[in-house]
């Protein structure tokens, strides 16, 4: 497990990417994160660094017997640079907290481990000792739940996790307090949002106890109509409890969305068709470009996709030009940091490539 | 001559969207046109329909056996429909005033005498009784007054023009009395425009006695960065004078805007770039247009193209989709009235057609 991250798998982490889950065009990725701390040991910024050293030496010794994480890899994220870190979190394999803020250096014994397969890992000494997570292409909230908790199972026969017979499993901040579930599922719902009913779905959502953010996570803008939807609780009820509630839910926003997306087809199909294409053609052709508008162009891509009036673009070719256009992304490509101006010309290079392959590509099919 | 306008020859009147002349990617067209009015006849508005059927009979005598004319055609404009009118006013061939107001009848005894080749014609029963204009291709001041000189010759031998010894032709008009000459150079001049150089050009050229205007004329908008400028007066100063003046202005206005280019592209190449490939995806992939943003977004290719940024358009392609992108054009290849929703989804179908067209044949050439 010693080899450095990235080499040879270049698409490491990212299998949800190939969006052959069920929903795919509406849900890109369902994703299940278990908080868990270590007995012994204090919890987050109370840790000094014996205690995070130990956890650490204790996780990793762990992981490595761990059958779900064989063959994987692991990475030891102080000794990444800058782009390596901005990588993963680019790829949400990572938190701001685990790797520390961009030109500082990133925080004494964390680490990331990586299951191979498709996309089970283990973070230590963010924010708890422990985050397990799985991220899964489409909406597939029990596959993701039966492999983590495997991997919970597997750890926790290893290491002496914190739990109390009451609240459950204790963890650094009370609001993951019980359970520490967090199940998320990352939605695009530009029907939604042109059909102007989103406000609504978003208000109904809170109702039922659950919570939205952008695409970075908790207090990140939502950009390009991708929306998070998560539990807010996680105390008081099962985990089985809390995966049902959010899939009874989400099935009922991918409900929803389908029935935007027919009316605007219905009520204003060349409003549409043209706002698609036009979206197509600036990416298409665009020779700078910051991510933020490639997101807002790739929604309406996406939304042309889905509606079938954009034929020769693939759902996963959209999956891959979110991750890949992004900054570190870009720069690892480059081989090196890239000034601001650079970073968009070489974005609008890469996402024109990637479209132009998929249209000669269409065209030889 | 009794052949209906445009039965077998699509492009008459269109000689100069071959942009083959000098300077062609700046100065799209030279326009040369010669107010005469006939002697014993009352003119402009003044006119009655005996004066008015007596002028275009004496006239279509002349134009019948004018050299310049042989072979050529003659279109009755009142028996036109609207989209016919229309469409000569969008080759620029007529005035407004010629064809009258749409929806209306068409004045009567109003024709226009169209010769073979490149863009000699005359229209009768105008604001004056005779308009004789020549339109070529690229900046061509001397060889469009050649032609027409020729042509008034010709004209002037068959039908008696009203002159006076010191003030020259008369006109109804005051302001075309003396030599009733209006040249005019149909300029694209999006580099001022960018640098904001552009007030300052157009208020020398307001200095030195000349005027611009937008692409349909006296009163009418600038679009696209497209600017008419011609000279402001036609007395005291012979033909030659004129023109050469208006050469001599040009000549410089070209010069300024080749510079304007060259500090643009020096300055900001990313910026010029990414607008002019930004320009040609959305007319490559649109669904839905106006007239007006067709010709905003043609003046961003037809810069690109100039600046060799885009290659594999051609600037007279460019010139055809500025003409049978626009309305009537469009409802005549569609062999009817189009309403407003479906005249810019066709005028899209068209620019999109044309480009991918002259795309693979770039790919094949």
């Amino acid at each position: 497990m010693k080899e450095r991250f990235l080499d040879g798998d270049p698409d490491a982490g990212l299998a949800w990417l190939r969006a052959d889950g069920p929903n795919s065009d509406i849900v890109l990725s369902t994703r299940i994160r278990l908080a868990r701390n270590l007995r012994n040991f204090r919890f987050g910024t109370r840790a000094d660094a014996d205690d995070r050293g130990e956890v650490l030496r204790l996780t990793l010794a762990a992981a490595d017997a761990a059958p779900s994480l064989q063959s994987g890899r692991n990475v030891t994220v102080s000794t990444l640079d800058d782009t390596e870190r901005q990588l993963l979190l680019e790829r949400h394999l990572v938190s701001r907290e685990l790797i520390g803020g961009e030109g500082h250096v990133a925080p004494t014994h964390t680490a990331l481990v990586l299951a191979p397969g498709e996309g089970l890992s283990v973070m230590v000494n963010e924010e708890d000792h422990l985050r397990l997570q799985n991220i899964v292409g489409g909406f597939r909230l029990r596959d993701a739940w039966r492999d983590v908790e495997r991997l919970d199972d597997e750890m926790g026969q290893r290491v002496p996790y914190a739990f109390h017979p009451e609240f459950g499993y204790l963890t650094s901040c009370p609001t993951n307090v019980g359970t520490g579930l967090r199940a998320s599922v990352l939605m695009h719902l530009p029907g939604l949002v042109l059909t102007q009913e989103i406000a609504k779905v978003l208000q109904g959502i809170s109702q039922v106890g659950l919570t939205f953010r952008g695409l970075y996570g908790e207090g990140s803008d939502v950009v390009g109509n991708f929306f998070q939807i998560s539990n807010q609780t996680t105390l008081g009820k099962t985990e089985e409890d809390l995966i049902d509630h959010l899939q009874r839910i989400v099935q009922q926003v991918v409900q929803y969305e389908t029935q935007a997306r027919s009316v605007l087809l219905r009520d204003a199909p060349t409003v549409i068709e043209d706002k698609v294409w036009r979206a197509y053609g600036l990416l298409r052709h665009a020779r700078s470009t910051s991510f933020e508008e490639v997101m807002n162009l790739l929604s309406g891509v996406r939304l042309g996709v889905g509606l079938k009036l954009i034929e020769n673009v693939r759902v996963q070719t959209l999956n891959r030009i979110m991750i890949f256009a992004q900054s570190a992304h870009l720069e690892r490509a480059a081989r090196g940091r890239l000034p601001e101006g650079d970073l968009d010309v070489r974005r609008a290079a890469f996402v024109r490539g990637v479209l132009a392959a998929e249209e000669s590509g269409a065209a030889n099919a």
